[in-house]
């Protein structure tokens, strides 16, 4: 097995292309440039101009924005088989932060590099242009979420959609999945106070949906979970290659 | 003058790329199957598969999402030059609708026009997935938006940066632009009610700063709007073509 076919970006584009062995070895190529950053420190600046993007190995990195009062938004987290700021490496300046969660392991992929990806195979910058629009579905329903849905439906929904991205790159199922976010984290994305988001765990741990205790979250009630937060997973798109 | 040289998408696009001649016959490929859209009534709905793409040459288009409850999110306006429903032909099933504001004039693209479009010249996909990339940028500064900032600073950004957008393609400036929408469609852009909107549009005339009147949006004061903001362009990424 070579290293791009234990990739978890080979898994995840698999969902949406049938990969030949060309674009197989395109991908080995592009993850030449094997690197491990540190939990906590920023691996890019919002406002950095002409860094690199990466493509996630293992580990959690979190994405966000600073305001000017100094607050910070959470914009999302990526997690195995995702790309880091592929749009830094085609915008000019980076729109927003990335700080790895725990210890990471990253390929870093230059612009050079994606040009001659696409120039060898344009169905792989299909399959990134599929990956691209995935990720903005999913700031989409992050958007919505903020404007329509009340805590717990929103707690529920999110943890779902991490439970079916992990699922994908094969790390987590319908009964669970390990996570090493804090309250803080899930404060920072969904808009809450630490203290409201332990109120909402609480209430779902209690209602029989889930538990998130130790770095683990286990679903208890997927049915009544999806249920509650009107979770339609169509907008994942990872049902299977479209692109044969 | 072909008529792609004539297109908002290619004077956009070649703020990221020099187009080269065979870019932009491909473009023009790309623009052959024309369709005229009346007002009002859905484009593509959400739910939709199989869908086509469109690269919208004339008028303005509301994308939003319906919610269980039957209150729609806008989640952003299309204006020329934009791809409407990239994602949707990517993704299985669209996870938005779309709805002209005015009478708009549109081109179709297949997934199969785009797939053979990528083949014949990939600086024209790495183009491409700048504009996506673009286009999500904008959806995390309304999700910031959204979350962070207060009616008139969300209002005010709003309106920039639809002026810099509309300035891209040539139909807009720092003094002004004309603007379809209705305060209905503010105030399901922005989280507000109507009445709302009303004010705020009101404080921000009174302040000197800007004038939403008769379908045309009259910038005053374009630094102290900036200012009032808080508006930092950098995430439009339009400063001049950055792969030569």
């Amino acid at each position: 097995m070579t290293s791009a076919e234990r990739s978890p970006l080979i898994r995840k584009l698999s969902a949406f292309v049938g990969l030949s062995k060309v674009e197989l070895a395109v991908l080995e190529q592009l993850h030449q440039r094997r690197r491990t950053f540190a939990a906590g420190k920023d691996m890019v600046h919002q406002g950095q101009s002409d860094q690199a993007a990466y493509i996630l190995s293992s580990g959690w990195v979190c994405s966000y924005k600073l305001q000017p009062d100094g607050t910070r938004q959470i914009v999302d987290f990526q997690v195995p088989g995702d790309f880091l700021g592929l749009r830094s490496v085609l915008l000019r300046t980076s729109d927003h932060s990335f700080e790895p969660i725990v210890t990471i392991e990253a390929a870093e992929v230059l612009k050079s590099d994606l040009l001659a990806a696409f120039a060898q195979t344009p169905r792989l910058a299909t399959a990134i242009l599929w990956a691209a629009s995935r990720d903005e579905a999913m700031v989409v329903e992050h958007l919505v979420g903020l404007g329509r849905r009340d805590a717990e439906a929103r707690m529920a929904h999110f943890l779902l959609e991490l439970g079916s991205r992990l699922a994908l790159v094969g790390i987590g199922s319908r009964e669970g999945y390990d996570c090493p976010l804090t309250q803080y984290h899930l404060a920072d994305t969904l808009g809450l106070s630490a203290i409201h988001v332990n109120r909402v765990l609480r209430q779902l741990r209690e209602a029989g949906l889930l538990t998130f205790r130790d770095g683990h979250v286990s679903i208890h009630d997927y049915a009544r979970l999806v249920e509650l937060a009107e979770f339609d997973p169509a907008y994942l798109d990872q049902t299977g290659p479209l692109l044969k």
